[in-house]
């Protein structure tokens, strides 16, 4: 314990230097989605390989068919120390839209926000802040005896595309990478800014791309419209059928191995104190939409949803121009929650879009990656623990949440290498994760760093 | 008729350089839509009145809110000969997308079509070559003893933007303008590539742009989805309601003012060598779609429609972004006939967006023109002797048609101008106006011209 109290005295006395090295990182532009920002990506990989190697540990940047994967491997100062996988992903969404921003999104900067200091910065808080909570503490560690576990890391670049690299790498490195008995993965949020939380539900992954194609060319609307078949028409139906009355979406199947909570997990979220008003104010709404019947928090962290995170076809710039387009493009996203089938949700998706189709018109489809949801047994050893090293941290119970984004790596891990996972992070609801202007308190990035080094120290206590 | 020939001479002998002034005028990017081309919109007025200059005509370029209008004065060589008001436009509509064109848009070349020599160039059909026709008939006429009508020139910039400033023009100069007594436009096309057609209907347009708002920010879809309403969610389903199950416009009022055609235009039209299979074939299509029971023709020439020309929201890049966007933004356009009121078309459109909000959702809209549609007296003495005119030169019956865009120029000049207009122009259907690599048959510039030359000849007999 004593050896804890130094590691956490020294986290507090070079929190300067350790907020200099996240700024080094939240500089790089790793958006991962844009092959404009390719040499980026692997900068950031090269400089996390880079912050291994400074604390003595081996690290390599292993290439993929996509962006670079590093693996860093570091020993505990005790042989029989326990050993954990950490996980965490350098890549970031993009930044658009631009004039949002309330000053250069790769320009990090401390801001005073309206519960203390925010770092502002792409990244700051998904995910790169929160990767940085761990090395910061592994420093403390190694200039005070030694890290307490042994810890294989794990960075990836392709976490915001749907980690399409992954599974083949998990793969090719499983002996090595399934050497560890437990992952520990930050890149989730805390129940409030003062109560820290474990995610134990992770909702999945489905997304498609679907370009509807009609006329063989974009046509004049004026000298075609009417009995030429538009495909911004087609493509809007089939979007307003997806969902029904009643705010399900309407795919046949889509609801199987769809469950209903146990009565527990139920009354421990019924007395959070969550405020719906509150939250949806936050947003600029008043009334929750959805699935009829359904709490705001039952339907984010357990239960299915469909969204269209862009469309786009015809004449997007200024003014008009009477256009009537050949053809017409929709991002879906599904996000899916107990046993629902990826695979099948693709299939019934496509099948849904093709009976929708007029004579004539045609689709085409690009999957962007398909993942299951995961859902994390309550009471294993490892979660106690690490439960009463938060606790300490914080000074308050740890709530056991649901998360409504999908953390591929976390069922790859149970998948493929049958190890399970901690997810403890430090994100507030309102980081403005994916939007402009996205920032990571202040104190999440500091007392996340404490918060590692006391849950390392617990697990191997 | 012996200086008709000389003029008709002329044209022949002088094609070359026609068509090197038609190529400069179509090198000037004057994109009316987009105020990056604000400039060349003014260049190209410029080059217009120099042009009619060279002929020893009065020619001004007249400033407007938007861009300028070139007004121009030919005197005939007989002081009571018919004064005529010939009108064009000088601006195009915006070449993307891009990478669709053989081509740079804006550097005309010849090329060799199906049917013979073809000017690839934006603008080459809609309206540059059309436009020129006129222009050089009168430059024959001028060297062959001087024009037999006089003129007034009206040459306009905001054609494909909805003529936002001509109504407050036409208002201005109503005098100047109101003197001539009757209006040529060259805006419409041929039969086919050897039948010459007037027009004698011409449907109107409403152009509306509207932007729905949901949460106030962008959010993560993960984080957010489900209860939170997505405005492409509510825009798709606005399209979606906007047509019947019977390809009719669903919008309550929207067929007051729509009447059935008079019999035997309904006959004239079922005689016509109109193959409903090639046209569908010609852009990729086998089967009509749009209203129930209405040929293609009656659709495009005698029907009200209704299309989405332009649809945008979320994220619109490469790859993925998991967004719940804040907005989403969509063009329409109506297609007007008969007496339908553009104005009350708009407010009713309004409403019925309005009453598909759900709470929450706001609405922004922007108007971008409104004009009725327009139908002429299928049998006056102009039209007559037009008709002849062109039988001469194209050894045919000069077919009376329908056309499914908007001239709104013909409009204000029956409504603001009390003055009919002939619609005579020799663009074919498969021009690819508003399309990439839009070109203009080589014979319709040329035999355009001459028949312009016998027109104006017929008109002052």
């Amino acid at each position: 314990m004593a050896t804890t109290d130094a590691v956490l005295n020294a986290i507090d006395a070079n929190l300067d230097a350790s907020t200099e090295r996240l700024f080094d990182l939240l500089r790089i532009k790793s958006v991962s989605t844009d092959p404009a920002f390719t040499s980026d990506c692997k900068r950031a990989a090269d400089w996390l390989a880079g912050q291994l190697q400074s604390l003595g540990y081996k690290a390599e940047v292993r290439t993929t068919p996509g962006h670079p994967i590093v693996v860093g491997r570091a020993e505990a100062k005790r042989k029989d120390a326990p050993h954990v996988l950490f996980y965490g992903h350098y890549d970031v969404q993009p930044p658009d839209p631009l004039e949002l921003w309330e000053s250069d999104p790769f320009a990090p900067r401390l801001a005073e926000g309206k519960r203390g200091k925010e770092i502002v910065a792409r990244g700051a808080s998904d995910d790169k802040g929160q990767l940085m909570t761990f090395l910061e503490a592994c420093r403390a560690f190694e200039a005070n005896g030694g890290l307490p576990c042994h810890v294989t890391f794990l960075f990836e670049g392709e976490e915001e595309t749907g980690s399409p690299s992954l599974p083949d790498f998990l793969a090719t490195y499983k002996e090595e990478l399934s050497a560890p008995d437990l992952a520990l993965v930050c890149d989730t949020g805390m129940w409030n800014a003062t109560t820290p939380a474990i995610t134990v539900m992770l909702r999945g992954l489905v997304q498609e791309e679907a370009t509807v194609h009609g006329p063989s060319h974009d046509l004049h609307s004026g000298m075609f419209g009417g009995p030429v078949i538009n495909p911004i028409h087609i493509l809007a139906k089939i979007i307003a059928d997806l969902h029904d009355g009643d705010g399900r979406v309407a795919i046949p199947g889509f609801y199987d191995g769809v469950t209903e909570l146990p009565e527990d997990v139920v009354e421990q979220w019924r007395n959070l104190d969550f405020d719906e008003r509150a939250f949806l104010k936050e947003i600029g709404l008043t009334e929750p939409g959805g699935e009829g019947g359904r709490s705001v928090l039952e339907q984010i962290w357990a239960r299915p949803a469909c969204d269209v995170n862009g469309i786009f076809g015809g004449y997007t710039g200024r003014g008009t121009k009477t256009v009537l387009p050949a053809k017409a493009s929709a991002k879906f996203s599904f996000r899916l929650v107990g046993t629902q089938d990826p695979k099948a949700i693709v299939e019934a998706f496509r099948a849904f879009v093709r009976e929708r189709l007029p004579q004539d018109a045609t689709v085409d489809f690009t999957s962007h990656g398909a993942s299951g949801a995961l859902q994390l047994p309550f009471g294993s050893e490892a979660l106690n623990r690490a439960r009463r090293a938060l606790r300490e941290e914080w000074d308050k119970d740890v709530v056991l949440i649901g998360c409504g984004g999908s953390i591929p790596i976390v069922g790859a891990f149970k998948r493929d290498l049958d190890m399970d996972t901690l997810m403890i992070g430090f994100a507030l609801d309102d980081d403005r994760i994916h939007s402009p202007n996205e920032k990571y308190a202040f104190a999440s990035f500091h007392k996340g760093a404490r918060s590692w080094a006391r849950v390392l120290a617990a697990l191997a206590d």
